[in-house]
């Protein structure tokens, strides 16, 4: 149950710039002092630097269908290149817009590839190739490092159907439950709750972002109050938020 | 600018079971101590509650097409006319799932129409006819009671393209900036930002459901640190989250 509650959302400051090879994990124990139950929230495009998921566009050599898409939306061919090589399918090709689903799963804009806050120039970050990997082993370190048992959430900011402007959520997720489920539960008069199913992860996610700072990278937030969904095994991850293609009635 | 910013939530507790003509701003003013620049998260539910928008299926009389479509989809052909009074179109109509666009431009399932934590069985809550209206209202009152400037947002958890689960979002807002816009700004090395227009009322509204309890209806929760984002004015609100049927790719 989750009453009587209170939450608190904090910046890491003070992180390095990441590069490959790099521990995110021991660089947020070294900044950050780490409670038990908290919630550690790494932005994709940290963990992504770490695992040296960066891609210089000049090593790109687009195919026929990248170089279509690219002259059809005015974007860089080797780009879309980059962009087709991590989705499974493109839903959307508009107005210089690629929406697509990656091989994750995550239905987003350029398959979450993007080129802000790079190292250099004409470099761009792919996301995680496994986000829930990625946030089950800066869980095991974290673990390891400082004795306590945390959840840890990959965030990215997706921009969303109908609404206007991007929100953050968990594209990775370890020892945190991904949904709390309500279903079959009742409300105080034994009547059945309308929203059952609670996307804590994308929540925390969202929550973990309003302290960040898009410009000078705040790549990690903690997230305290949370330790009830924070669980002892890692959990199935934020793949259980991905939607089941034949569940999507938007796909 | 964003950064070194702390985030806090506590929720509202020991507010009393809302009916038409009750103040909410007053009871949440008893009930907890506001500060200046705190964000005031009131689930819709409340809302509704104090405005008066519950129906009660016995007084509902379904035309044709709510009747067809309460065949299809196996429904309460009173529901289904409630639903469709409170849209402007209906997106899918599948598997039991009716997802409309509300004449507000809100697309969720069932118009945002629900029975739980009802005070009677067989009374459901419509939406708030002008939640930004409804915010609006809130904040003033809040001001006049006690002094503080502070954002008001009216919050209902919707699902999601997609993604599985609810996501707590803004239905209605004033004195919050909806969005905040960081087009045309730059990274620390002057390349533009990929996130550009951060949803901060939603990801707002998805902290705040954080602390809540669904079956016992914890309504309403305090954001604390968003004192940034909290305008004089009561700005365009939720109104400004709605994607121009123009500019949407899922319509």
């Amino acid at each position: 149950m989750t009453s009587h509650r209170r939450i608190e959302v904090v910046p890491v400051l003070g992180l390095p710039e990441f590069a490959a090879g790099d521990s995110v994990a021991a660089a947020v124990c070294r900044a950050a002092k780490i409670l038990e139950g908290d919630v550690v929230a790494i932005s994709q495009k940290a963990v992504s630097k770490a695992e040296g998921r960066l891609r210089r566009l000049v090593d790109v050599e687009p195919g026929d269908e990248a170089r279509r898409l690219a002259a059809e939306l005015d974007r860089d061919a080797r780009e879309i290149e980059l962009i087709l090589s991590e989705s499974a399918a493109v839903l959307r090709a508009e107005r210089g817009t690629l929406i697509t689903r990656t091989r994750h799963g995550f239905v987003c804009a350029n398959a979450g590839i993007d080129g802000s806050n790079m190292p250099a120039s004409g470099t761009v970050a792919l996301l995680p190739e496994d986000p829930d990997g990625s946030a089950r082993r800066i869980r095991a370190e974290i673990r390891e490092r400082t004795g306590r048992k945390v959840g840890v959430i990959v965030t990215d900011s997706f921009g969303r159907a109908w609404r206007v402007g991007q929100s953050e959520v968990a594209i990775g997720c370890a020892g945190l439950e991904p949904l709390d489920d309500w279903r079959g539960r009742t409300d105080s008069a034994g009547r059945p709750l309308a929203a059952t199913l609670i996307a804590i992860a994308d929540q925390a996610a969202a929550a973990s972002d309003l302290v960040r700072d898009k410009t000078s990278g705040t790549p990690v937030s903690i997230v305290r109050g949370l330790s009830n969904h924070v669980t002892a095994a890692d959990g199935p991850g934020a793949a259980a938020i991905v939607r089941p293609e034949a569940e999507d009635l938007f796909l």
